[in-house]
């Protein structure tokens, strides 16, 4: 399919018969008045009356318990930067499509025009009653972080930055799998990972804990590779900086096993391929457009394996393939949050 | 129905066979791998693209054209007070429910843990980008009224107090049709309205708008009747503040011809009832019990209309009469707020 034929129909998909993507349905039947005096007044009171003795009822009464909260300030949109809340919407309501056609949790997407971090715990802080658990989405690093540390902090229900966790999984899944494939192990391969924002910096993180050597990775920025002489580090960059005198991604990539994109597209050429080790593992996940298409990849060398993120090419690394069943877990047991040890079993699951 | 026998089918309506009355449903086909590249990643990007240009098409692209946010803090719910916002999320699904099933309208209900005006519309205010439109719901006065106006100021989308303007409208249009019926008009009869909150305010002042005499209305709060001599009435209240030796809802009975009653249950007794003028007209409204109970009204005297707000009683006039088409006509027109001229054309519809 040509990108122009693709723009046509993703556009046509969106807006007819009705726009977006997402309506309302009710689960209980509303024919008769007496089924309104069961649904509202007078029968509500009942329900209500309940919740106000004992708060807990309000997963016997209410949605609550299945509904998850998709909320973004729309501060780092897909992988195309700070476009603002209305315009992430249907990323947002994309987000709850997943949800539901995977895990059958009902999401409301709540887009919130918040640039700040005090602000936007602040909402979804006091929005939180009307949840049974937070997805983050789209956010900016390092604000994310902040966000997510702070919500965990306040809140008794599941908060989870997808973009940082959900990717970190399935990297981590993904990438056990294919150096299984390729001969190596995580203990031993060289690590170039592009992209230092939410999923990048997660990714490593879990990584590390799975029991790669930070001795191994080299993590790049906008402004190359972060090393010990640079100057511009927020705090969350300075926990993988090396004292190294490589500074490009070409310099990274000499002899590296694994190349993990999460930054923008076509970053890696056929030559920068070429110079990495035998038998490399290739992760290109900038959505919607790779770092390197499977075809070009392909054409430059026959030992790689390479997986993107859509869902139109082969080898599928998306968090898709995590957050519907991590959340439809932590709903089932009514889960106060998603915590390490969660996030590990998931990896290996 | 007893009242055992109502409470515990409504308990049972509202958990099984699951919890609450919502839930979510896609529009659009997500069954193939080529429906999901459309709806998420890499098709997405181009709706949001689109929008980020003309913000417009947000309206196209997405589900916020049909969106309202039922939003409350839960201060003043149903006739039952300050339950909070946990409390109050079955009586916001009920609304949705009555959104969705007479005017095709999708809801998210969105319970806010907030006690102050600037907190609540702070709130609002930031998720406000995820709507077509606001109903505020079950919030006391007079925080209500500010927290309205506060918003109408800032948003660029309808917001309607419901619980003011929704009921004023079915209370105004009831009451002309009532009126007829007994051969009166309403610039001549004596109206008497207990409950100074959002509903009581809200309809006098509209009732005033259409034709009835300050001179000739009485309104009581918890306090009794509003008059000159008190020293406690906010300035909403003040704006119905009457010169009488009058203080009792016995004393403002005596030759009334309406009585509103946007308060309490029991009330009006049949004793205060007997003391009414001829041909009078009885809207007892709280929810769930009314003021007075049709039964013992008729008992009392036959030459009475009578009217509460349940569905399960004959003459129900409550605002689900009203507010799912007031908004499915703003939304429609994409209509910016639903002003003065809109509320009088809903009134006479």
């Amino acid at each position: 399919m040509t990108d122009d034929k693709l723009k046509q129909r993703a556009l046509h998909y969106h807006e007819f018969p009705t726009p977006g993507k997402l309506a309302l349905c009710l689960t209980k039947p509303t024919n008769s008045q007496d089924d309104l005096s069961l649904a509202y007044t007078p029968g509500v009171a009942e329900p209500v009356l309940a919740i106000a003795k004992n708060s807990d009822d309000v997963f016997r009464y209410t949605a609550k318990g299945n509904l998850v909260a998709v909320m973004t300030n729309g501060t780092a949109v897909l992988g195309l930067g700070n476009l603002g809340p209305l315009a992430s919407k249907p990323v947002m309501e994309g987000k709850a499509v997943l949800f539901k056609r995977f895990a059958d949790i009902d999401v409301f997407d709540i887009e919130i025009d918040a640039d700040t971090v005090e602000s936007f715990v602040d909402t979804a802080r006091r929005i939180a009653p009307t949840f049974g658990g937070i997805n983050l989405e789209d956010i900016k690093a390092p604000e994310c972080f902040e966000i997510e540390r702070a919500l965990i902090e306040q809140l008794s229900i599941p908060v989870f930055h997808d973009d940082q966790h959900g990717t970190a999984i399935v990297i981590a899944a993904a990438l056990l799998n294919a150096l299984d494939i390729q001969g190596k192990t995580l203990a031993n391969v060289q690590i170039v990972c592009i992209g230092a924002g939410a999923a990048g910096i997660s990714s490593m993180r879990l990584l590390t804990g799975l029991g790669a050597k930070k001795s191994n990775m080299l993590l790049l920025d906008t402004q190359g590779v972060i090393h010990s002489a640079r100057r511009d580090l927020n705090p969350y960059k300075m926990e993988f900086v090396r004292d190294t005198d490589k500074r490009t991604l070409a310099d990274a990539l000499v002899d590296a096993d694994v190349f993990i994109g999460v930054a923008k597209p076509d970053l890696l050429t056929g030559d920068l391929l070429k110079s990495m080790a035998k038998r490399p593992v290739i992760f290109a996940l900038s959505n919607p457009a790779p770092e390197i298409r499977p075809d070009l990849a392909h054409q430059c060398r026959d030992d790689l394996i390479i997986a993107t993120g859509r869902s139109d090419y082969p080898n599928q690394v998306n968090n898709v393939l995590c957050f519907p069943y991590i959340f439809r877990g932590a709903l089932d047991v009514r889960a106060t949050c998603i915590n390490e040890a969660m996030i590990i079993a998931a990896v290996e699951a």
